[in-house]
């Protein structure tokens, strides 16, 4: 519980001080104290300038000595050669967590920016300070509207906990907010990944912990903890510096040491982390986390307005433990009640032409739906299908959220083809209810990767 | 050049007749004759059903032989055990040209449908008459605003072919369309994917042909064909049909031989076909070559907001032709003149803090990129960049539209991400002039597949 209590203000702040704060303000002027205010933040805010007596109507102050309250956390962007002062003038006042902004130590390459880093890994080792950074973005919990980012990040209340080495991924994907909760622990001359990890680990609001990886030096460590709290909630992770170039530029970006690859990858599957390869997996898989319920077997239905594309989903299946099953009898008779005299009901269940046969559409794709989703020898269910236009979309939608009501605890995925899907699948994703993709393979790997972790928690039960 | 005349009805019918054309029309109706009067075809078109006068207010006939014009292009879609009689109906009429919508033939998996499929293919072969299917999606030319398919099509002039086995790809992905021009063989029975190819190698609109197999009869002959044309024109196909399961179920979908999925990829390459993994990599790889000038050569700059976002761009070139090369002195020079003192200039560009740090954000933004793009000694720019507000999304997509009309002949691609990227990406995707992706390792994958192309014909120039 140590990293627990000892990282907090930096996730739960009554009060911040923000160290080089500048004056300017509006659009484009990347001002962390009028972010602040954006989003509603309810503690305290010092804008430390020694040039202005306020900012945005909050009152400035000189020096982070002049503040007349307790600060929980600070905010360092100053120019580097400033930073150790400020350090030891914020370990004076009792601040007991402060970020780096500032880029420029390790990441810079030079002599300078070495001797500084150590100095400043020295202060935080003999004052007790904990230290995020340098080369930090910062830190972030919008369950308290806060993030102390001099970029403005949207908040949406995400069950994550982010732990990363770029701010890119702070506002993160077009698709999904890592964040929940963030760390950017930069450079590290301080905190690091095993230490963040043990602060989720006991964070009840965070369900999905994922981590953005360039490299670290004690990975040691780091695996123990993974290995422990990878059995209580799943750890996605995105290990970057797969090629020599980009272990070199991961080296001038975090100054840490990438490792390589392949000891990476088998490292982390020991550990049980949840190892993904690309940025747009990174998203899909955890947003799969925080939506999905876990499948209870292998086996998926499909129901698809194409066989095509069914077969394309049939094929994302290989390699990982899922399987297409057959339908039981009872499912297969309640189908074929609704379905043609010609038609050969099996999974793939093609509804195309069921639907289109009967009556009803919209009513008729529902209890298709319903019948395979309450059939609980799937794991879960994949419904493939084409959105042509606004009022198909929102025909569509209103039968997946009253699916998605009726059965919480079935896990079902939907992947939305054509003219209008591009929207409704945006609308879904924000919403955050119903797991839906715009191609098939996306549908299957994330099931899939859900599925895995599911059998690994079996296989290692938590303490 | 055979095909290309015996097929042009199908592309670019003067006159349609629609056998079995329902009455039903409005939403959700799948009305042929309807779609076509929305797109605003411009040939005769000829409803055919026995039990009304008119449709939507066009004269509709008992049958076809009532028709009074010439008739270029037959569409059937009535009970599988009619179509026989109304192919012959056609031929004698002196339709070339017929489509069957009807399901029913060998995918029925019944005796009585593979005797009418060999019923329906000797017709074909004795009266000389092309026919597309059966279980044909059927035929579109978005040049000439027409699409026989009872679903409405999104109408959008790509020039790309679109040979398929489901009717799924005619209104394709969400994310762009892969018509243009578009033939669903379905189950195959008379006009196969060599013969599509052909009709393809000689249309002049058409820049890239994207394959969507299931299985096929004659392969040997659909891979010289290919071979052939692929020096020409890019040839994307999506082979599917990778599992035991899928080939089974691909087997009920179009009654095609699937094949060894191995034996496949060795001859894809082989032929010079650009085979792709997925759907969301087929929608990538088309537009890729839709949109994207030819690499010059492999050295690929990246212009990044990112450190960490950069890096995964990186990742994403290992196993591929690409690389990123250092930065000329030249243009090394021109770029340190922007930046700031402290920051080390090199490939990745890290432009965040040149920009953050200058005057006008938007001015020297446009200047790096365009430094960087005039470059000869890079084949392509990778511009990463996060899309933080609404205000900055017209910024940068003003920066990206200039770049685009200025440098036309070299090759760039945006990554987006951040908040408001979705939306500008989608902007982007519409227009079609740039390419852009929500994910480094989709553009880098895009850049690589193009690349490779292109040192396909350069190993094998086209006759």
């Amino acid at each position: 519980m140590d990293n627990y209590k000892s990282l907090k203000p930096f996730l739960e702040p009554r009060s911040i001080a923000i160290i080089g704060l500048s004056r300017r303000t509006g659009e484009g002027s990347n001002n962390a104290l009028e972010n602040l205010l954006g989003y509603g933040y309810r503690g305290k805010i010092y804008p430390v300038n020694p040039n202005t007596g306020e900012i945005l109507g909050v009152k400035a102050y000189p020096s982070i000595k002049d503040v007349d309250g307790p600060v929980d956390l600070a905010v360092i962007s100053t120019h580097r050669s400033r930073v150790p002062a400020h350090i030891r003038e914020c370990a004076e006042k009792g601040v007991k967590c402060i970020s780096i902004v500032t880029q420029g130590f390790v990441d810079a390459g030079d002599e300078e920016g070495s001797r500084l880093f150590k100095e400043i890994a020295d202060i935080a080792r003999s004052s007790g300070c904990r230290i995020l950074g340098p080369n930090s973005f910062g830190s972030a919990n919008v369950y308290h509207n806060f993030c102390s980012a001099f970029a403005r990040i949207h908040m949406q209340r995400n069950p994550v906990g982010l732990i990363c080495q770029t701010g890119g991924l702070f506002n993160s994907s077009s698709e999904f907010r890592f964040i929940g909760k963030g760390l950017d622990i930069g450079n590290t001359c301080n905190v690091d990944f095993a230490d963040c990890l043990e602060y989720f680990e006991h964070d009840p609001e965070v369900k999905v912990i994922v981590l953005h990886i360039e490299g670290m030096a004690d990975a040691r460590r780091f695996f123990n903890v993974a290995k422990r709290i990878s059995g209580k909630k799943p750890i996605v992770a995105l290990k970057t510096g797969k090629i020599e170039q980009s272990v070199r530029a991961a080296s001038s970006h975090t100054g840490s040491l990438a490792g390589r690859h392949v000891v990476w990858e088998a490292a982390l599957k020991q550990a049980g982390v949840i190892s993904v390869d690309s940025f747009e997996e990174l998203t899909d898989i955890t947003r799969a986390f925080c939506l999905l319920p876990p499948l209870t077997n292998p086996n998926v239905c499909v129901a698809t307005f194409s066989g095509g594309v069914a077969i394309m989903a049939l094929d994302a299946m290989r390699n990982t433990g899922l399987h297409a099953g057959k339908l039981s009898k009872t499912t297969g008779a309640k189908i074929e009640k609704l379905a043609p005299e010609w038609l050969s009901v099996g999974n793939p269940v093609d509804h195309w032409p069921i639907v289109m046969g009967s009556g009803s559409m919209t009513r008729t794709l529902s209890d298709i739906l319903e019948i395979l989703l309450s059939d609980a020898e799937f794991g879960a269910l994949l419904f493939i299908q084409i959105v042509p236009s606004p009022a198909m979309s929102r025909e569509i939608k209103g039968i997946l959220d009253s699916l998605a009501a009726k059965y919480p605890s079935r896990p079902l995925v939907a992947t939305l083809t054509g003219p209008c899907s591009f929207e409704l699948v945006r609308e879904l994703q924000n919403e955050g209810r119903i797991l839906a993709f715009t191609a098939p393979e996306r549908a299957i790997r994330a099931l899939a990767r859900v599925h895995e972790y599911i059998e690994f928690r079996l296989r290692s039960p938590a303490d």
